[in-house]
Formats: C-alpha cells, structure tokens, sequence
C-alpha cells in the first residue's frame, strides 16, 4: 500500500486542467492586517510541507476580474465581505515563481509536476491589503490543510518567495495613504483611546512619538467624538473613549490628514 | 496580385511564435506625461487600421521583469532612459482585452487571427505613469507605422479599449502623489515661473487656483531659489524665474508639500 496520501482530486484537477478555467500567468496575494491588543498584525498561512509562511493569495480565474479574485481570496480565508480593500502594486520579478513550493506541496500525494505544466511559469502577482475588524474574522485553513496564524508585523520571520518583499510594500503603501484613506477607522475597534490610535501611527509609521504632541494634532483635525466612558483596566488613569466622527472624518480625508509624524 | 501589403517577418513571427517568448497574460501601458507651453500632455499613438488611438504599450518577455517591459517601452518610443517611472494600478477587467483591434492591425496584411492563438486571451495591464522632459524626448513610432501625438489631458478624445479609464487613473495618482513625489520637478522645465507652476498644479488637480494663496502657500514651503531674472514675452509683467533647491525639495518631500488646495 502507497505511503502516499490519497490525491485529492481538487489538487489533480488543479494540475491536469487548472489551465483551462485559470489565468495563465496572474495571481494575487493579500496582506490582510487586523489590530489586536495594540499590536498590528497580519494572516500568515503555513505551507506545511514546505515548513514555510506565507500569505493568502490565490489564481485569477479567466472571466474573473483580478479585483474580484482578491475580493474571493478575502472571503474565503477570513468569512468578511464588504472588506476595505486595496489594490496597491504589481510585483513582476521573472524569477519570483518559485515551482519548489508546488513540488513540496505536490510531493506528499506522490506527484511530480511535469516540466512544461502550467503551474510551473512566472505568474505576476498582483497585490492587496486589506484591513479587517480582527474581532469579527473567522479565518479557514485552506486546501492544503495550511494552518494559519495571526503575526505581529515587526515580528515577521522569513516567508515564501517574494511575500517578505510583498509585506514590506504594503506597509510603505500604508504609510503614505495614512493621510488620505479612512485607515485609522478600519483597524480600530468601534470605540478606542489616544494611547490605542497612537500605537496603530506608531506602528504604521515605525517611530515613536510623542504623546502630547500627537495628541494635539490628531484631536485638531476634529474628526472625533469623545464619549462619555473610559477604558478601564490599565495600570495608569484609565483613558477617554473616541469614535469617528464619520462626516467629518470623511471631510478631512479628502484635505489630508497631514502632520509631520 | 494581392492587394494587401506584404506581411512584415517580425509581426507574423509574433502571431504564430510570441507565445514562446512573450509571457502569456501581462501586459504593460504607460501614460508619459509631458508639459508643455502651460499644458499637461501625454503621448498617444493612433492605431490607424483602427482609427483609434491608444497609450504606448507593450508585451512583457518571458524572462523580462513587468517594471523592465515598462522601461523598454519607454525608451523605445521617447529616446530617453532614467526617466520618473511609477508603477500605479493593474488593469484586470475579464473583457478588457478586446480582440477587435488586434484583428483590424493584422487584416490589413490579409491575416485572420485563429481563435486559439496567444493573442487573443485576456491580458492583464499594468499601467504606469512617466514624467518627461518635453524637450528632450525624441518620439519615434511603432512596429505598426502609427503616427504619434502630444494631447492636452483635458482635451483627450476616445481612446482605445479600457485606455480613458486608466489615463483617469494615471492623474488621480498624480493628485494624490503630488504631496510626497517629486512630480513638479520632473514637468517643468529647469527655470519656470510661479503661473507656470500654478498652471500644472490647476492641470493636475482640476480647479482653479487664487494667485496669491498658491504663491503664498508654495514660497512657504522654502523649497525654491529665486533667480535674478524673469521669464520675458507675456503681456504682463515679466515674472521672476525660480530653480527647485534640490536638498530642501527632497527634505520637504518627506514630511510632505500638504496644503488644502
């Protein structure tokens, strides 16, 4: 009896006649950031086989707009639609594609990948980030019985081909869109304080800063309301509680929100 | 005798023997930007078969790095290399690619493109935007003798396939990388005047701008040297003639050229 694992006839077909419903050469790969415990972080898979970490992504199928296939990726990985997405840069390197990762996955089944199979050419990725409510996702492992963890994003090991590069790119994206898109307001819970916005910049922007000053700034931009609670259990006096004030969040957005971090 | 023109050797090479050497779903478009005589430009070719015009374009080679292709192009349509290249936006819609003008080029040389070939499958652009040195770019046309032309953005008529949409894209990037890229110093010329600068500052943000509180607001910054001598010729008085101070220009760059325009 073959040590092999049963194939898995999605994993076949995928192999023998992915070509004919899948894109010949693009894909996409998404940085999905949550922030959780003020800590920013994002969804890691693990390719088992391969004992290595990567980021969700997936093939573009041929009547599917390449948005709408990152949109798919999302949906199935972490249960959310309605997700705040971004499109944020093609990564063409020739030599990205590495075909080991597929042998390893493909080598538990007893399969080799035949040298001239589709799965085996460049596919330029195109990549998203995302940012979810960390609270509401409910992440799936996928078809390759990957499992999947939440890593802090200063934390990150070495992951698959490129996707270092791929994080590394959407952090930078989010650095200079931090001014103009409703970025604050999609990682942070409903209800938060200075010191939890503070971390989120911090983090995005790699700096410490100062708390006064970025105090002053921030609530000049008045596009918060501040309630009438505190958050309790911290050591220190428990801070106020914020929400956006959404009109003129929205307002100030399309100025910037612009201050020399 | 035929009438139709003899078949160059280097297109039917790509119709029936690009697939082994052009990667099989990528392409590339670039919106080249150039500013001239107080108008913000961008090069068309006219398809002429088609009578339509489209964005410089090309194929990506199988072993050629997507940002490479974009290079390629431009030198090879503009002369010039170590030009301001941004990657902006992959263009993925399923019916983008439209076989049509493929077919009108080649049934000029009596050529019918089989349904099968590499050609006429989905190819996913990316676009890119240059900015150029006007007066030094040499323009040169294509492989398919088009003719070539320098169209104010304002006045850009229908363009070919999914074209308009991404020129639309290509200066909303400009509006929001207007802050934190060197993009007015890569379109005016090395001397230029404050209504020369507010000129492209109106082309790029689509509004009107009040003199004095662009000239307030863009002195403020200290990023220009004020030169001993004015630009001659207008019906008004000769303004003075200004130099980017390149270390400032960078410096300022940083924390960002921000002001509600």
């Amino acid at each position: 009896m073959s040590k092999t694992k049963p194939f898995p006839p999605t994993l076949k077909q995928l192999l023998l006649k992915g070509n004919e419903q899948i894109h010949p050469g693009v894909s996409v790969d998404c940085v999905i950031f949550g922030f959780h415990e003020n800590v920013l972080k994002i969804l890691l898979l693990e390719v088992k086989q391969a004992n290595i970490w990567s980021l969700p992504g997936g093939f573009v199928l041929k009547n599917e707009e390449v948005d709408d296939a990152a949109y798919r990726v999302l949906a199935l990985r972490t249960g959310l639609d309605n997700i705040f997405l971004q499109q944020f840069h093609a990564f063409g390197n020739p030599n990205r594609s590495d075909v080991t990762f597929h042998q390893l996955k493909f080598q538990e089944y007893g399969i080799k990948i035949p040298k001239d199979n589709w799965l085996t050419q460049r596919f330029v990725t195109v990549g998203y980030y995302a940012l979810i409510d960390f609270s509401a996702a409910i992440i799936k492992a996928d078809s390759y019985d990957s499992t999947y963890a939440w890593v802090d994003v200063q934390k990150i090991g070495t992951l698959m081909m490129d996707h270092n590069f791929i994080v590394e790119k959407a952090l930078e994206t989010l650095r200079t869109q931090l001014a103009y898109l409703p970025i604050g307001k999609n990682l942070l819970p409903k209800k938060f304080t200075m010191p939890e916005i503070q971390k989120l910049y911090e983090t995005i922007l790699n700096k410490k800063l100062d708390r006064r000053n970025f105090q002053r700034k921030m609530l000049g931009f008045g596009i918060f309301n501040k309630l009438n609670e505190t958050r309790k259990g911290g050591a220190h006096k428990a801070p106020f509680l914020y929400t956006f004030n959404d009109k003129k969040y929205q307002k100030a957005l399309k100025d910037g929100l612009y201050g020399s971090w």
